[in-house]
């Protein structure tokens, strides 16, 4: 009988992360996928998901829009109690045989709850991993709600079942988000306008030279710091007169201080070579993070992503700090100095050799298999 | 200067197991009690908290009425989906230095959720016990989400340290709960009426001699089986006419079925030997335990409170597997034979001697200095 | 092109009140029918409509489990919050062109200020009439919210027009819970057993002779005397010891009053000839009420559906208050004596003669025409 | 007794029109004010007003955070039905024995519900107006659930009177928003710097040279024009090139296209002479609006203070259609042309004669003397 599988995508960066196994899934012969869109990843002014769904033809199932107005913890808090209700009734009316939530944003939560309370089965992708953050607590309270795991490293399999998992239930499969970047590797011309086709606001310039990118999200557990954080990263940015892609930063407690410190910046400072933009598809991200000269930050795509396709990453401060990583991260502190040192030496080093730390390209059609053909099971305890 | 202490009880049963530490906690020197009463316990159908709380002198700070009527699992994630909206409210407006939140009910999730959420520093009580349930995922999750542990067993200790929390942040205490089993153990005359107090419905009768008690909750991993599952015991207290105490169940998905067969079962045989209660005070049920020939069900106050006063206990089904126990504890399936057969052996076998295996009567005091002095933190990763 | 119509049900009476529109909207050509079930009408305590729907080949587009648990009047208005929350989520799924609400239960609130809200054309069926209760602020307020509306008798659509709605957006259709009773009259035999098919509890007895029925619901208003007002009524029915059909009330704020009352009175008064009936089907209740001697209470269906069957009816206490009313009404105050004389009157009166007041039998298929026909508008002002 | 009077205020502007009154009642012998802040009020983006009140020395009693991310019409549902749940729970707590709820905007919808359903008295101010918009809708709706009136002219007591409510409850106190018109008249002097104090962007000016003011909202029924009617209005005031102070507008449906539209003129217009600003003290508010050549938009300020204070206001399009009006007010469509026109005549005739159509400078003392001596009811009846 074909199992209905209903992936929830709470905020953008987890659309592409699971693109690939979106794709698995509503090609797999005894999958149904249900495709529910939450949160963040309906909200426009961080770029609305919907028109990136429709190019790629996957039917959405429901749209719950659930985030609260105001960037803080509260607001977070009450956003996933919101969440957790409507999903509720999205999966009573939908019913589900399995739920798939995604990493560790605070929103999978919601997912999480409403899945275990309501005794259908549980499957988490990206658990296992260590990184700084509310996502530390979120992921690992997800992986003891959920009942199967796909994990993106071996050493991330290995610590879910240290986490007191049974280790048939623990599957290393590689990262899903890593099969966009094997796309790209195999036609990885910059062969599109992004100033055209985005929109953006700022300067426009020639992308064939040597540009950088930023993308820097506040840090959840340090809200109070965000903007000081983020006028360091502007601050080197602009001492280094390099043309620059920057990225908004998602909706997290701290974002509003980030967008001020931005909107302030380029009041007075006019004309500099940067430009700012929202939400683009998964593959002109990835191949503009292919020909980048560097990535400057505290995105995991610059860990994860980045690995594979070997983009020199300078990583600021403590958002990802131990998370697995390749060769091609070097860290910095919140600070000018630390962040403008580290760009050097990554222009200094140039392009990396690729890695595959996080997956070999076809993570999405594994745990598509997995979910087919694996025992749907809700009642578990710990292993010792 | 004094820490505001947040302690969330969201079950008339969490009350009692924490009693203790909320008079610790109201007398300490160095901590504020900020008592939120919310969900179940507010509602007076399974027997209201209030008049316990006025009579133990504590103030109530706030109240937070969320649970959804229908006992079935769609409710059981909207009430912590709303309890996690409401007590997020509460926290913004009385700003707690520390949130307490208790076992393992599928309702604390609330707590831990927005407390966490809201980058404050969340402590648990009870983790890292194995039972079946819900209770089980609920259980470790909320560790994974808590910054500071209080274990009720060694072994509950070291399996939170297992599950990758730092040493130094948990704590074997002892249950609070088992302080008011020593209370008892001082003075365990039955010096109270119950069917005068308490009212209920049912036989009155002469608890000088023999009674049983019975406290059979829904397994809330198995609704389908609550009805089922409540027949067979109903059934086999029948059978033995033996007077008995029946304890209402937790407000669980399940507890509908659990209700309509207690009331059929009325229906059809009056004037059995059986005299049913709504909640009573702790004190009081602690005493009725002390001097019961045999608990009968799947209540963790068998296992718990049973083993410190020595109370033989028939324990039915999975809700309490794996859960540490001492030797008085018989187990049963589900079937009318199965619970006849452990019944005869306790009460041939009478009662057992005391055992300290969760608390020895001190935990309640040990927590609230370990409250008053431990570093308040809200970060951490796994240990591993 | 089809006019996507979403009617939401709250309440197991109002399902009865609108089947014969529901049946006209999904047999209309150019009509599409989108039923939402909603609070207490999910609730299966009140008895669940689920199976009604089904038997009446009617299609549920969605379900929406918000009512809390607690029968007090914060939980009356957090079931309407959570209620506006869902029914938004449901209508930006399901995208109506038009959406009805029933009367003035106050769970109608949401689903009017969630319509309203959203710029949703919102029609209104039985505004304008004038009771006690919560239900006249709530009916008035939806008439204030609705943009068309369907009035059950000619002095009610003279109220809206009062109130200040244009003229012709109020049409006195009747109502559609008459057409039902219509089709009792042309086949009013008892030819089904009650006891057989509904269960309930209670004494069986023979309905060809004489038998009185009781539905009396809480004053939501007056909750404080739910138990006060239920113990008057219980007592006249048992010292008149006639045969009785008694009805369990609404999920109302002072309910659980009003179930301990009738609880605490089968305690202690055994072998009284009353049964206690949950939900039963429209039109076999209709058959019930067409046969009894006398109907007695404050449920508007003896001033309504009463009327056309010609019921004696004994109305209790301040509920209906206002409510306009054919001559088969006698009014009394909750208190035992006045009851039994009422009764005694109405016993010696016997049926009264039909009276078309609340409708002609073409309610639902007059509204269903104006809703394929009537402009979808959403602006409007007082017109005064 | 001293009763206490719960004043939820759920929007900037909302505050300053009941500031008056807000002191009257802390003032009030007989009265103690519990004063709830919520919604868009606390949203620091629209300017937070905590720094207003905590200046203005009024404790506040509660916080409420309930505004929903998207300024969509589904967003606002969802606001008001979290908005309900969350302020039942905070009168279930403070226990107010009458709310005060102000005016028309969506989320007093809230406050109206949650005290209706709880049986407490509720007191609305500004009823009885006619406006365009969902603040119709909303205020007449409130008027239905409302159980005492305070109208701001003669005329709106009357249509209260007629929409059905008994005479005596209803009065015309005249709007308490007009209090502190009469405050400034008596110190009209521009004695501060707005460019100093609230910072906001853009060019600065000198104050004592003619000026023009900006408050355009987007229409909630008309959510489709927003940046269609104000790009209009930012044509009109362009090609003015008079010094202009523009206010930020409302937290509704379509302020996302204003803020846009605002923000995408300035990236292709530098240089303007137009500075814009978010909130600013309602004081400081009266005597730009004292002292300005011309208010433009659709805020109700210039008709209700302006009319006061004799400002010329230009009226743009629907929002304030049908409301009471002095000679202050011209009306311009929505089109740069019709704009521009309205300006210039304005500009030609200059500053008004004061009017008192919408109060005497007393309205606050008189609405809190009616607080403390009006009967506290909730029970109700159309009066037709």
């Amino acid at each position: 009988m074909t199992r209905k599988i209903c992936v929830v995508v709470t905020a953008r960066a987890s659309y592409s992360r699971v693109r690939s196994l979106l794709q698995a899934i509503s090609q797999h012969h005894d999958l149904e996928l249900q495709l529910v869109i939450a949160a963040s990843a309906l909200l426009d002014k961080y770029g609305s998901l919907l028109h990136c769904i429709e190019k790629d033809a996957l039917k959405i199932t429901a749209k719950v829009s659930n985030s609260l107005d105001a960037e803080n913890s509260t607001a977070a808090a009450k956003t996933t109690g919101l969440g957790t209700i409507e999903l509720a009734s999205v999966f009573e009316n939908i019913r589900p045989d399995l739920v798939v939530t995604i990493a560790d944003r605070f929103e999978t939560m919601a997912t999480a709850v409403a899945a275990a309370f309501m005794n259908i089965p549980l499957a988490h992708i990206q658990g296992g991993e260590i990184t700084g953050n509310i996502d530390e607590k979120v992921r690992h309270a997800v992986t003891q709600l959920a009942d199967i795991h796909f994990a993106a490293t071996q050493a991330a399999a290995e610590r879910i079942v240290k986490m007191g998992q049974q280790s048939e239930k623990v599957h290393y499969t590689g990262c899903p988000s890593i099969d966009l970047v094997f796309e790209v590797l195999n036609d990885p011309q910059l062969d599109f306008d992004p100033f055209c086709i985005y929109g953006g606001v700022g300067e426009v310039f020639d992308l064939s030279k040597p540009y950088l990118m930023v993308m820097q999200h506040p840090v959840t557990t340090e809200p109070a710091y965000a903007r000081q954080h983020i006028q360091h990263s502007l601050e080197a940015i602009k001492s280094l007169n390099i043309p620059t892609l920057w990225f908004w930063p998602n909706a997290d407690p701290g974002t509003g201080e980030i967008s001020g410190a931005i909107r302030s910046f380029r009041e007075h400072h006019e004309h500099q070579p940067i430009h700012f933009f929202k939400n683009i598809e998964p593959i002109h991200f990835l191949k503009l993070l292919k020909n980048t000269a560097c990535l400057i930050g505290n995105s995991s795509a610059g860990i994860r992503e980045g690995s594979c396709l070997g983009t020199p990453v300078v990583n600021i401060g403590s958002r990802q700090l131990g998370r697995e990583r390749a060769h091609n991260v070097m860290d910095a502190e919140p600070e000018t100095e630390s962040i403008l040192k580290a760009i050097h030496d990554q222009l200094d080093h140039g392009p990396y050799a690729q890695n595959h730390l996080y997956g070999d390209g076809n993570s999405g059609k594994r745990i598509a298999n997995l979910l087919a053909t694996s025992p749907l099971t809700y009642q578990k305890r710990l292993t010792y």
